[in-house]
């Protein structure tokens, strides 16, 4: 089977769609927008999962499972909450199909619920009813969990991994005795998504405030992580939630302080999901493929032989174990591909499609000089090595490519990150998708819907490093402080 | 806040769902038969899971993930699947909420999905879906898929672990290119699922086949681990189900076979569940909670000072710390607890609650003799051990505690296992649950019905160590060769 993508900067979406499925990522359920994971892109989020769920733990957060159904008069307690989770909650109305007069299977008339119920589009108002009666006193505060489950948003447009129905994540709940406490949480948790995705996934971010209008439904303070991906467009790749007291009060949790008093309590939420799949195939694929980082790659290393004879294949499988071994000891993932089915010319561009950052290949002049050629995925340079030095110089290559494709992504950032002057500068660059374009903003709503009806452009957050500095707005003119990042968003 | 458990053999329900909730393990939600599953339980299944995954993986299955919602007709396209999980179905038939006229959120009639989907209570429908595309040539088989997620069926009589209505497992499904590849694959599952139940969880099992009465919708045969508990009556630990071509020939799926001919993929599937964590609650569990086996137990080893001033905690806690980092390079878990709110008494209860294998505490005395106060939690035996000796004594320890509870577990069930010689004999064991009834069959559903009127009993399996020999059905008294096992079941 031939397989042909199509370019990245002529067709974005047809070549990110593309490679999604042709290198065994995912492809569409049946439901909209419900992906079927395959094993390769179910390895990357298993890679994923098992980085942040570590340092979770280490940072003192532990597993738990809440359930996937939520009784919907749970949902509507939080008034904001319910409000903006409405309009995309699958609902469950009954619990028994049946065959009907035609033979046909529809939902049994007679097993219509009292109550429906919701599946969980996020586990807040689950979670908060049963902190009610976990949470008596400040000595049980706090409480730090998590959870790995799976959501459902209905969405009316959908992309693998960037925009699903189905979504599988982690979201994490806390409570807290003190309003800085759960702050501090929220931020540090922040801090934590920032530094994975910029030493896991090798792209940087923008770790900011969200305004009100974008802010979650039910959180005092909503704090955001901005990619900024190829086709110049914004992604926001997680989000951590300052709740304040709103789910204690919609939920009546409630505890006595060390003075005796009964005060309500802290909250946070904080989640990420497959959608940082979509971001890592983004942020680095090219016209071959995928380009994974060398951290977050399921295979760090292929070994193609390239023979037609039995004699030399065994020969080439006995040096290919040891390099294996060798690299295993090392911590690094390499494989032996000796499947006869297939031509090393296909193998090139299967294991380039699937993004492994090393190639070694070995023939026969290879084997006569106790050598491999090695080609790197991400610049597609070639050498030749030899094997002996392999275990030095695998490790020591696979870090620069992490660092190098960081850097890439960096310098394509600065690149189209703007400055605009005028309004009329600052609407052609949102209008025209330039990027990441900075300007002072009045703070308020008028002024944000105003923009966002005239570029399409969202306010993407309000950068948490910001030095503070007065300046004009660039659409009304006023006087502000609050210098902000703009950006059409995925 | 003083706790009370019910007496395990005086009531072993109470005993079952009070010690479930007060040893942490889970407790139940606002919708029936949906638990919350707490810290200390979902530890338990992460062990579970961890080393289940691992034996998969190994024996060369990969993880994947389908959808949570299936379509209807998809559930449709095997007959006797539809029919056996349509009593059980939750099922979403619409995708938003509004505000009615009377500020009540409703699910919007607007938004009817124009096909109902199913929660997935397993996902065979799906899988085969998928495997159309995915299944061309023999050289695409085997597939060996496994995931780890959620299924969701509608259960009437619902206990904690036991039988929920969400429940979460593990579900296998593989697709082969002959009928005896999957059937051996369907026995090689069910062998390690045995292995597992009685080398971690200290469970004997019998392995055999169901019935067809028995046999799971869509199998054309079931093999199923039975497991005799206390109160004598059966649990069906796991199953493993040959599904021939059924699958296969719903779906469509054939493939271009060696000779060049098509023909239909042969399938597996297999699961195991959370109803693992209530069969150890109820094998082992006694009047004082939980008795965990310490190849599963989250902590294996708890250590309890015994002071009242501040200066002997510490040296108490540093002594402890040696202790938790020496048993750490055993791979043991062991944890210190130095929480002052709380008296030795008051922790001593807790943790045997929570079935910690091995208690040792330390007080003045023991300081002085620098020696530890060792309590096994299965026996409650007590001993004096030096510190310096804890590092070998307490691997061993926990190797006996392990093999002791398997011990105990088989003879629990030899002396539970009766082989009547008599219908009435047979009848007054089955109705009285006296455990395990070994008596031959003579193959019709009939009999097996009518015994099941009679005594409430099933037919549990066929064992499949079993020797042929031949003897008079118990209730027919034809002449067969079908000596099976009955019991009343949970």
């Amino acid at each position: 089977m031939k397989l042909s993508l199509p370019k990245r900067l002529k067709d974005p979406t047809g070549w990110y769609n593309t490679i999604v499925k042709q290198a065994g990522l995912a492809e569409h359920s049946a439901v909209r927008g419900c992906m079927i994971i395959r094993p390769y892109g179910f390895a990357l989020w298993e890679r994923i999962r098992n980085i942040l769920d570590k340092t979770l733990r280490a940072t003192g957060h532990v597993n738990v499972y809440f359930p996937l159904l939520i009784p919907l008069s749970y949902m509507t307690k939080e008034a904001s909450h319910v409000q903006a989770f409405a309009k995309e909650c699958a609902v469950v109305t009954h619990y028994r199909l049946k065959e009907n007069q035609d033979h046909r299977i529809i939902p049994d008339p007679d097993a219509l619920l009292e109550e429906p119920l919701v599946i969980r589009p996020t586990s807040e108002a689950l979670v908060w009813h049963a902190y009610k009666d976990w949470i008596q006193s400040h000595r049980d505060l706090p409480l730090l969990f998590n959870q790995w489950n799976t959501v459902v948003r209905w969405e009316m447009r959908t992309r693998p991994f960037l925009r699903t129905t189905e979504i599988l994540w982690q979201e994490g709940h806390t409570a807290h005795a003190t309003a800085q406490e759960a702050h501090e949480k929220s931020l540090q948790i922040l801090d934590m998504y920032a530094s994975f995705i910029q030493n896991y996934m090798a792209i940087p971010v923008h770790k900011g405030r969200k305004t009100a209008q974008e802010r979650f439904a039910g959180a005092d303070t909503t704090y955001t992580l901005e990619l900024l991906m190829p086709g110049n467009k914004a992604l926001q790749a997680g989000t951590s939630h300052f709740l304040g007291q709103r789910f204690a009060k919609a939920f009546d949790v409630r505890f006595v302080n060390a003075t005796g008093q009964h005060e309500y309590a802290w909250g946070t939420s904080w989640g990420l999901t497959t959608r940082l799949i979509g971001a890592l195939v983004m942020a680095h694929g090219d016209d071959q493929g995928l380009v994974l980082p060398p951290k977050l790659a399921p295979i760090q290393v292929v070994i193609v032989p390239i023979v037609k004879g039995d004699a030399t294949l065994n020969h080439i499988g006995d040096i290919s174990t040891t390099i294996t071994n060798v690299l295993a000891t090392k911590g690094i993932t390499a494989k032996f591909d000796a499947d006869m089915h297939h031509t090393p010319g296909w193998k090139f561009a299967e294991y380039e499609r699937r993004g492994v950052p090393i190639r070694l290949s070995i023939g026969p002049h290879e084997l006569t000089n106790h050598t491999v050629e090695l080609v790197r995925r991400d610049t597609g340079s070639r050498s030749t090595v030899p094997v002996e030095q392999l275990a030095t110089q695998i490790p020591s290559l696979l870090t620069a490519i992490q660092a190098s494709l960081y850097n890439r992504a960096l310098q394509f950032r600065k690149t189209h990150t703007l400055y605009p002057k005028t309004y009329s500068d600052f609407k052609e660059a949102l209008q025209q998708k330039q990027g990441f374009v900075v300007a002072y903003w009045d703070g308020t709503t008028a002024t944000e819907q105003a923009i966002k009806a005239a570029t399409k452009a969202s306010i993407r957050c309000l950068p948490l490093q910001a030095i503070e500095e007065q300046g004009h707005c660039i659409y009304s003119g006023k006087l502000t402080t609050q210098r902000v990042l703009f950006a059409q968003a995925y």
